[in-house]
């Protein structure tokens, strides 16, 4: 950047500051309110298509990478992101309100995500190398050689998340499973940091320049109006696109895409309520513990998480009045917090009111209220019951923010009949003491068809970014529900198998080579190879 | 069957005959123009949403079977349609009016597609294991064990193919795939050959009643509409859908499915021209050989395959004419063979006509009249050069059937400039001899980015089923490049990743338990589990 910390409002398209030319804008302080500087140019057509052209440029030769080479640009990235220190941790924090500590987490988290994919790429499993060897005295016909192996798709444009300035933004884990894959990224930066955004697209830039990569492997767009996404997403040289957001936001990419000449996929994380089963031997003993942990969860940023328990469901009377009383007094107790946008604000807002207005849903308890805050993300805490709730399909909307309802489920077979009518989830939560094993074993296999990631006696904040994780599920929880957006699968959404039929030996890439010159994991005949 | 062969014209619902309710039609002979008996019922919406819900019903069971059983219920489908005999073999050629030794060919390929995938359940690879311990130590916080694995999507819906009425039909690689992945199949018969498909349908049925599955794990619809098929798209208990056939057919599909409350996934297989390549050299020594083996691999099957080469390049002026001469010799003694169907035949000879009247475009030479039977399909082979080509966008469109269009390219940057414009592709296929090798690597980076198969010194027809193949590419060769339809990673269509963190010990399916009691492969912490 021109100095360290020094933001320009510039949007960063290859290698060049470009002046945004449709606009501008400002990120605001949800702590104060206050406009903060520089002003953001927002992107024009121009400029899109002069990121894409370069993305569509840079496309063979980055995605041609020799492994070592990819990995250590994804380290780079990692550390010049960790190099910016408190510039970048103050800034997320003028232009969200997330806490320090959050932000620092968050922070290790993305770069620990890019290093995660470094030492994805190094493995080469990904690759899914395949070789079928010829068999030439087959009758009636020899077998051809065939050998097969992952390509990316092409540029990926991803959109910034809102709530996730670092995790789920420039360089956040859609950007880097998109380049883990070899697929250059242009990023469209969430409005609401575009200070962040430019730190850490200043961070990825310059490690694409350290390692000699064409200058299109990376571009950031900034913009707060819609018509830049969606010029973004019909663009024809973009090929795949990652989102994470609101379902109306998601929806709408997936139509524009859909509706391209040559469709592609979005993979759009978007909406999910994250039921949690308190099941009755877990309420009876421990109905306190849980109400009080409940809160713990709903309450981490403000619930502004994608994975906040906006739902829980409690069968059985033994108990419940402690989870109740537990839950409803932590909620009395937890202050406001600022939001991260006044629109979120205000969809929160509206959804606590709506909520509250339900006839048979009683409010039990609401957080304190600050008024030294501009934004207060006040905690809602609602109960009703079964019959209420399956009678009401808007209870079970997402309300984005520290807002649950707690259903009081008659009996098992209410329980399955809610589960059933459930939408998609990225989480389903249970509780179970010993006594519940067998309703576990009976809830379980619902629960998997509704939901990514299934957690037994824990709350579904805190995404694990890892092998065995998934975040993702079943529409409207994301619109691929075969993919996940954490985690090492993620790189599998920017690939697609290529079969190569009696190469000459000359022209097969390294991967596919006799004698496994890389050294990686190979099935032969659809055995794995020994190296 | 109520006796070996005996047709009765039955939609085989679950374990039930049910006429149609919706009106009947008749299969015909193409060699002869001949109506078959018997007559077949359509499927009404009664009848679509009695086999979706059995598919439902079966689909908790089903999912759950163990390994063995699953994999043994595939082979006995596989022995139960060898079993047919040439009860079978005559009712294939009876509505397809396909060749003996072809139907046979094929019969051996869906049987062998059958046992693969008993063998690839078995495998367990395909259930993708992953385990990252839980770490108590970890600070700030402890990690979770996280467990993944693969789970079905739901019922699949099957829309059989006209032009491989057992591989690409009722038992063909989309239902081996989706029964394989623990799927429910309700299969739409196409309406060119209901009594194939109802004696295939049987011997499934059979199968599942040998094994003891549950009776909706398979049903067959049929009818000679489209309403039945938007039915069976849109119907919510259907999760996913496969289908090979044309390219409007496909869209309808993807469209349909698109525009349900929760959109599914449509894997459509649906137009592909199969660009052959002839560098210089290759052109210049075996022009002529080339020639003839090119129209053999056009007119197999008359030209009625996906992968019929239907657009020739040829690079360089030496040996073109030899290329010519002999291809244009051996379509003139090609025999006319009938077609699939009548509007098969109606659409190869307007797509004939069409390139016939194309300015600059010659007519090369044509196939043999056959006044003798009902639907000639008459071979043509056309050609042009490469201005003509990139000035008439219309040229790039697949004519079904043994017409093909050769066209001589000026130089290398008018080839690029081709290969840049074409559509997505099932396959692309390269003749180079050992002095096209340089052109041959400036090519293929592009035809991998066009096509799911590269193909070298070869030809596109015949499709290997194993382990490495790739049928499938980017649109609209398919509605989804990241898939095949032929193969063992077919599988992957119908299967979504679930993760299970914190799961008590007595839950954990036997994929993830501790001990590996499957002897499956596993990742633990990213890195392959011995066994």
């Amino acid at each position: 950047m021109t100095a360290e910390g020094a933001l320009t409002g510039a949007l960063l398209i290859g290698a060049a500051d470009v002046p945004g030319s449709a606009g501008e804008f400002r990120a605001v302080d949800p702590r104060t309110g206050a406009r903060l500087e520089p002003a953001y140019g927002e992107a024009g057509p121009d400029e899109v298509r002069r990121a894409t052209e370069l993305a569509q440029q840079a496309f063979a030769g980055y995605r041609q990478t020799d492994l070592e080479t990819r990995a250590a640009f994804l380290e780079s990235v990692a550390d010049r992101i960790d190099a910016l220190g408190d510039v970048l941790v103050e800034r997320v924090r003028a232009e969200t309100g997330i806490p320090r500590a959050r932000v620092e987490g968050e922070r290790a988290r993305t770069t620990g995500q890019l290093r995660l994919f470094a030492a994805v790429v190094r493995d080469g499993d990904w690759l899914g190398a395949r070789i079928d060897p010829a068999i030439a005295d087959r009758r009636p016909q020899a077998r051809p050689d065939l050998r097969q192996r992952m390509i990316p798709l092409g540029p990926v444009a991803v959109f910034g998340a809102s709530n996730f300035p670092l995790a789920f933004s420039v360089a956040g884990g859609d950007t880097a499973s998109a380049l883990a894959a070899g697929a250059p990224v242009v990023v469209k930066g969430h409005p609401a940091h575009p200070g962040t955004a430019e730190l850490v697209g200043r961070a990825l830039r310059a490690a694409v320049e350290e390692h000699g990569l064409p200058e299109g492997t990376f571009s950031l767009l900034q913009g707060a109006g819609h018509s830049i996404g969606t010029a973004l997403v019909t663009d024809p040289r973009i090929k795949a696109v990652g989102f994470t957001g609101s379902r109306s936001g998601g929806l709408a990419l997936v139509a524009a895409a859909a509706g391209r000449p040559e469709p592609i996929p979005v993979y759009a994380e978007m909406s999910s309520v994250n039921p949690v089963f308190v099941l009755p031997d877990a309420l009876r003993r421990q109905g306190s513990e849980l109400g009080t942990a409940f809160v713990a969860s709903l309450t981490t940023g403000a619930g502004q998480l994608c994975t906040s328990p906006g739902l829980v469901f409690a069968l059985g009377a033994d108990g419940v009045e402690s989870f109740l009383d537990a839950a409803a007094a932590a909620v009395a107790t937890a202050p406001s917090a600022p939001m991260l946008t006044s629109g979120i604000q205000a969809a929160y807002t509206a959804g606590v009111e709506r909520l509250a207005a339900t006839e048979r849903v009683r409010t039990l308890a609401r957080g304190l209220g600050d008024p030294a805050i501009g934004a207060p993300g006040r905690p809602a805490l609602f109960v009703t019951d079964g019959d209420t709730f399956l009678a009401h399909p808007a209870l079970h909307d997402e309300v984005f923010g520290a807002a649950s309802l707690v259903v009081r489920v008659r009996d098992t077979a209410q329980l399955h009949e809610i589960v059933d009518r459930l939408e998609g989830q990225l989480t389903a939560t249970v509780h179970a003491a010993p006594a519940d094993v067998g309703a576990a074993r009976e809830l379980l296999p619902r629960l998997e068809l509704i939901a990514g990631r299934v957690v037994f006696n824990g709350w579904p904040t805190g995404v694990e970014v890892g092998h065995a994780v998934v975040h993702g599920g079943p529409f409207p929880a994301t619109s691929a529900p075969a993919t996940t957006s954490v985690g090492t699968r993620a790189i599998e959404r920017f690939l697609r198998p290529v079969s190569y039929q009696a190469l000459p030996a000359e022209l097969v890439p390294d991967e596919l080579a006799d004698g496994n010159p890389l050294g990686i994991r190979r099935l032969v005949d659809g055995v794995p190879d020994r190296h």
